[in-house]
């Protein structure tokens, strides 16, 4: 049973809302001895804070992480890693509007009817905010990962759809990715990037996005089957980002429409090497990884704070409609993509040190 | 930790290989006092039994289901049901061919990678024999569902996509998907279907799918965030299905391309009921159920096992090719209808019991 | 996998060390809808904070609880409770002693051992002080079974043995056991301990208690056999509090020189009532609670902390000796008894709310 | 959740009532390529099943192990082990007594309210015959254990008393121990014992017994804590057991009369050897192994199943009274050794792997 704990051996636990005082996690199941600094979690949140760019919410929050247990004299002592980060930006808002009606595609209604109580400031639980605390448990995850396989483990995110403009695979350059504010890897698509999304905005309204995360250097044999296969734990992770309605792994649904032939990638030996000569799998067969590339895209859908007025009910049941005023990205998918790669680099440490207990790999 | 364990509250556990002397489940967590028949799990069970149309594999297994524990006098007590499956259609086949050769697009090599060891007949634990196992604990768990909630309460999958021909949601006729070898909704796609399977077939090749399943009757609060997610585990659920590559949760990956007008669904009171106008949602909101149908559709790539020579390597990593023959369903994807059927039982009771615990709904 | 967590159901994880910033625990799966104050748990903590009579550690620390999330308008809203003991007593001692040499009857040769590393100062993780953050968990479950079942439901613990002497049973006086720093039952034997006790302390030595926990109005059928039952839980719950060594459940290790017709306890009704004669169960058959009150006792080790000489070894592997100056517990026994009282709601909330899933009871 | 399932990383989930058609369990976690075969686990089947002596049960049951599943060519696989053992003595015998009435000391009466129904024949779910699954999961555990630390890995269990008579500690012979029907380690006492229990059982009654099972060459490391400390999975274990009161680690329960002086065991190093002088601890500090003998010791209470009339009630709540006949052992304690010996392979097991993953020892 793991409500608000994310992982099997590497587990995080997030907690705190919105517009409470701090949100955190707890990090358990971390190897000693692993050097870690406040700096290497720091640089993974500045990645994922808003008001960065005139793109994303300009809402501001330092998002100032604290090191609360766990790590002592630079080190990770095997013990619970405790991360607080203190909110901030609580500024008395005008929260009458969201706190008697349901917004359309947020999960107001669902929480009120499950819970039977809620809290409605900025979304409380619900809301994107928690989103930092598993970035801040991502950059743990990374710091472990680099430190058992080295260097060459690197996991590089990106988004390659604004709304209905996809960006071109074959132009994707990496260094470029961190050079603009839409982590956008296809430099030829940037400026109408921008142009499409400064015009959803000036509507009122929002767009979708896809997002595309990569992990090289994996070691083949991570992954349990049957029920604890990669695959489920990345479209697990993946689906437990805020928006996230659809995951794919290598090609993904468009994997239906291939031949035999055309989908199963073929296998070579090049010197010691083992290549294969396309990567549909997206770097996993059977669950377990293949040494190749993992390669996971996931859609996030527009956000649903909308100048746009919807029809909705209120919680006494009455019809009425809403049009949803403040800071909001116009499309939530950009700031995903630091915790796409934070979800990953949990979900392949977790792998890595279960795979370590059954075959000592 | 749950390597052949599904569920948390509800969970199962399934073991065999495919040409071991059995396979079979234990259902544990399931409420004592439910009727339950072998019958009941006999119709599941035949729903995916191989050899019924010249669409799927020519393999002969009875699939007869025991239940060796956890029900007395026609009723479950509380106590762990145990369900075996004994292999029947073990004969001794040629299996000289993958015993040392990986076939591409299997998992052959990772198995062997990770474990060290693997047992080739038919793919050992890799074959999608298992699935037979989770069908039955599928069908424990309907009956407990419809016990709980009501005859209002009812899944139902379908093929709709079969390679690149993709069936006409608008003629979604749930009568008609029963009554073909397809579980096709669409009465007018169905002749193009077996025509294009049968020419695949020919050929030696093989295709991919596109399976869709919803849930009707789901009370509004099932999911518990933010990692227990109801569209996680349904997500992870699908994933874990043999070949299965991408799932959508109700607009899935197309959200991407949809403005937030276009995608959130808009509320109403319809005397003390709550209607949406669309189901983009696809039943889902913030992890949570709706109330709304929970929809959600996934692609199963083309069978691997295809008879086109295929460059792979050998167990001594020497460069070679294979052509897999024998008795191999053109299109897997099929067969997955009752197994994603069997997955959403699952996921729901589970949520259904860990939200009458936590919330008492 | 669950090393910091505590629960299936009702969970809590707690973090932190002796002498770092703050320690605190995320509490997941409570219940919605329970009124909670920070004044309910703070009243637990004071129960077991130090410096409160000369019988324990003049130590001083005001362990005063932040509730961080989690709670909404002072009632619980489902989400994680989280919950912060800000450290206050941090003074610079000398750790130089315990810093490289091992204390005997502590765990830091096993911590070192185990992890390569080790937060010395006041015992890091290995410290008692992490129990505080338990006892914090226990107050919240405690507010949510006397919301669910009703006043009926009560805990009460107590010490029943001070090294070599026992109290008697006969003398049991529950109002008693506030009104003296020992939680002592009995009367007659309180001026004895308290001699005892101080002379133990006088010669630098310790000496080791047995406490018993009682909970009263615990429905039944609370337990899940095979490997969840109520006494399993239980005896594990008290084993995890520092220096405990041995648990009894009813007659405990002394039932094994009872006759079958001794032991088994006799069972009448009584109007509707079920009445058992004698307790020796001590309220639990086949793991299963019997409606009686459930009796749990334990034993907790001398403190090891003494001032009078011992051998032992350095982190080195030179062998030497130690004597633990500072302020220590001369009975940690005592301590454990709101310890004792927090675990045991923590187990018996986690087994009524699977109960509740199950059963529906 | 595990309510039917054993262990975190390598876990046994079992099943089957006392009279169905078999009882199994299946194991998951097992590394892959340990060689073991179906006589390994009968051996230690053989050393728990009944009728082997006048002292036990004279039911017949040749309790035969077949493994269904996760070995291949003599090796496991890494998948799911399955193993079945058929009920052989289900004779039709009269159930009437205990159908309508609730046998004291027995879990009749609380199985009955917690499911509302009860498999009554021969106690279904809660008969002892359960411990032949997991003494079937211990072997393989044993096998893993030997395999992976080699053969100064052993653990061993005894009786150490019985009824009101004790054994000496200081006559303790291992090698004895197997050649007597009492699992006894004290030549001088095992007369004594004989003539105690054939009187006892003469009279129609049964006594307790007290069991002591101690590991040797347990690595050093082992045990996470602070909620999954060794000491509190090694109680959980014990409590597992059928009809088992109270569990002692090291000196147990009598460390409460212990000064600190007496119970701390001094640490010298010998060489690069770390001695301990004493052993109150049972090999276990913190929760973590010391690396000396782990050494626990439980109670079992006398069997309830007695000739001698005791008061009970009926299914319907009226006042009546029982007389058990049947094949009943005098003392269940006896055949509670192998069943700890396995629960105690299976406890060090788990930890075992779980230590290599987060540790890397």
């Amino acid at each position: 049973m793991s409500f608000n704990t994310f992982g099997k051996f590497f587990r995080f636990t997030t907690w705190g809302e919105s517009h409470g005082p701090a949100i955190g996690c707890i990090i358990d199941g971390c190897p000693p001895n692993i050097q870690i600094k406040a700096e290497d979690i720091q640089k993974e949140l500045n990645k994922r804070k808003p008001g960065q760019s005139k793109f994303v919410t300009q809402r501001k929050e330092r998002d100032l992480v604290h090191i609360m247990s766990g790590v002592f004299e630079g080190k990770t002592t095997g013990t619970p890693i405790s991360l607080i980060i203190y909110n901030e930006d609580q500024k008395s808002r005008d929260y009458e509007t969201i706190k008697y009606k349901f917004r359309p595609g947020h999960a107001d209604y669902t929480y009120f009817m499950k819970y039977g109580i809620r809290d409605f400031r900025g979304g409380g639980r619900q809301s994107a905010r928690e989103t930092a605390a598993r970035v801040a448990a991502g950059a743990v995850a990374r710091k472990v990962l680099e430190n058992k396989i080295g260097k060459k483990y690197k996991v590089v995110g990106a988004v390659t759809q604004i709304g209905i403009l996809g960006s071109n695979p074959n132009n994707w350059d990496e260094k470029f990715i961190g050079k603009n504010s839409f982590f956008c890897p296809d430099k030829r698509i940037l400026k109408l990037w921008e142009k499409y999304l400064l015009a959803i905005r000036k509507s009122g309204s929002s767009c979708g996005a896809v997002i595309e995360v990569r992990a090289k250097g994996v070691p083949v044999g991570l992954g349990a089957p049957i029920y604890s296969k990669l695959d489920m734990d990345i479209a697990s992770a993946m689906m437990s980002i805020n928006a996230v309605k659809g995951v794919n792994i290598g090609s993904g649904m468009n994997s239906a429409k291939l031949t035999g032939e055309e989908n199963s990638d073929e296998i070579f030996k090049r010197g010691k090497k083992t290549i294969f000569k396309t990567n549909n799998s997206g770097g996993i067969l059977g669950g377990i990884s293949t040494g190749q590339d993992i390669v996971v895209s996931f859609a996030v859908k527009p956000t649903s704070s909308i100048l746009k007025e919807r029809k909705t009910i209120d919680k006494k049941g009455k019809n009425t409609s809403i049009s949803v005023k403040g800071r909001h990205d116009p499309c939530v998918g950009i700031r995903a993509v630091p915790i796409g790669e934070a979800m990953m680099h949990c979900v392949l440490l977790d792998h890595y040190l279960m795979n370590k207990a059954q075959c000592g790999n």
